[in-house]
């Protein structure tokens, strides 16, 4: 009698595991975007990307034009409570300096290693170059790679204890995921430096190195012992902010893109374009703003920030009808759990 | 009797039929590269491809690693008796002429409207320079890539009375598709401007506008009329040639090459970057160079020329082992065959 019912126990149990995979599919479709709460936004993106890969549909875009761009610090990972790359350049600085006793009375390096940030903001532009110069350059493009890489192993956020490269936002991962399974190119189209960001992107975002447009400065070709390198100059060439986005997409990219995802008034052009650019393309477009609102799971900021201020694109956004996330009530989770790895 | 022969002839027909479906591929394996001739210089590309495409191998390349850099003039496309890219800009001061009285006095346009090419080439790189501010600049880049489109439906080359986009070496066509086959992602790397090849590009190579890396102008955001427009600016920002070409492949695929496919001494240090940049990269390489010897099918040219010249890069190339193709005998045809159609 035992053994009867436990061969019908199991037989039971076996039945209802392949109903559940025979009926999955049909009965509770996997949902995409399961980091994002269902509402307003939600159905803007996924409804966009519904019609334009609906094939005969009035808004069909066929797949070689399915481009779109991310901005980074702010919209992919967090950019609080300063940008990743500033910190970066800040730990190297602290790191050389056992080679270079003369900052402590030399600024803007002396401010530096007080972290003194009010006498550092004081240096304005001249001492932001200067750090970005003694930080970026005067090394191959590969040696320049490997102390990101050596930094990203090592360094953690202030606040949140973990490593810069986990903190990026898991409902626009998913977002990148989503695009990308619908035949979207997905680019990066950042005001940080291309070099900073090409060690770690393909790894975390799964965006390759080509698909990643920045800033950078200029990279001189030399031969060193018979053998060919790439070597940074301490020479600004390109800044892939405001006005420069459209013109990085256009320079990198070659083609407009039908969407654009960003968070600061530094996307503002890039979004214009996106929406507005060549109006006789007879493509639907579609523009996204992250708004920070969360400052409890994140932080919340907006038109009074000195970092990623939203204060014309928010205008700008209402006015054109571009989609608004609203972080705290849009997303469930805003970071990917924790994990022990590094990358 | 008769009714019986032709249904056994019928029977025999289709037998033969679906053996040649059956056996096709055994007994005879499709050529991927019909264009070329037998011998070292195609088994030198196949075997590299092969070894580095065979899972498991110990020459194995994962496929996001197989990048193959392309230059296009004297490589891809023919490039004499003079640039295509000079032709186009000479046809545009032509047909700009007419609203220009003052340039029949004015150097160097008197030139141009002379087809002096002496008096031209007098004018040095100010001249140059200035033809190409003239017709590169001062104008969207849309309505560029329409000059563009307009002058490759109607101009014709002046030897092969034929469309410039016909005149591709089909050869290297052939090559593009047989690489992108086996997972390569192919990228031009030229000298030539990168708005002159977006417009056509795509539909002549299979190139989409993000693998195409080239010279370029500086691009300025404006709004015109409440329309955000990149308008072309007569200001040269970046000559991606000779040394600039590693450099170029840096900045827009950020990865080192395993493959590259030149025809000058201009390819020079694409070559080297690609075949012994980052020589811990641990994945083999290869560098190929076209030589013009066909002075009856297309042109024969070398050391001497002043356009594509073959100098350092064949002494280098002698040197290192790089794979060199004998126009005249590795390829069994130059260009497509000719067709009516017009891109």
């Amino acid at each position: 009698m035992f053994q009867r019912r436990t061969h019908q126990v199991c037989v039971c149990i076996v039945a209802i595991f392949v109903a559940r995979l025979v009926f999955a599919d049909e009965s509770k479709p996997t949902d995409p975007l399961p980091s994002w709460n269902d509402g307003a936004t939600k159905s803007a993106i996924t409804n966009f990307v519904t019609k334009v890969t609906t094939d005969g549909g009035k808004d069909f875009i066929p797949q070689s034009d399915r481009i779109a761009t991310f901005d980074n610090d702010g919209t992919l990972w967090c950019e609080q409570p300063m940008y990743f790359q500033m910190k970066f350049a800040f730990d190297r600085i602290r790191a050389m300096a056992d080679k270079h006793p003369e900052w402590k009375d030399q600024s803007p390096f002396q401010a530096v290693l007080a972290n003194n940030l009010v006498e550092f903001g004081e240096t304005g532009q001249k001492g932001l170059l200067e750090v970005i110069a003694t930080t970026h350059a005067g090394m191959t493009v590969e040696e320049f790679h490997e102390t990101v890489r050596q930094w990203m192993r090592t360094a953690t956020h202030p606040r949140f204890h973990r490593p810069y490269d986990q903190l990026i936002y898991r409902p626009m991962h998913e977002l990148l995921i989503y695009l990308r399974a619908n035949g979207f190119k997905t680019f990066i189209v950042s005001g940080g430096g291309v070099e900073f960001m090409r060690p770690w992107v393909p790894k975390v975002y799964g965006i390759p190195p080509q698909q990643v447009v920045g800033s950078s400065g200029v990279v001189k070709f030399e031969m060193r012992d018979g053998t060919p390198v790439l070597v940074k100059e301490p020479k600004v060439e390109f800044i892939d902010d405001g006005p420069g986005k459209p013109v990085g997409i256009n320079r990198f990219i070659g083609k407009q893109p039908v969407m654009a995802f960003g968070n600061s008034d530094g996307d503002l052009e890039m979004l214009q374009w996106t929406t507005e650019g060549q109006p006789d393309l007879g493509m639907p477009r579609f523009g996204l703003i992250v708004h920070h609102t969360d400052a409890e799971r994140e932080y919340a900021y907006d038109r009074d920030s000195k970092i990623g201020r939203l204060d014309k694109a928010w205008d700008e956004a209402l006015k054109k009808g571009w989609t608004m996330v609203n972080m705290k009530t849009d997303w469930k989770v805003i970071f990917p759990p924790e994990t022990a790895d590094r990358h």
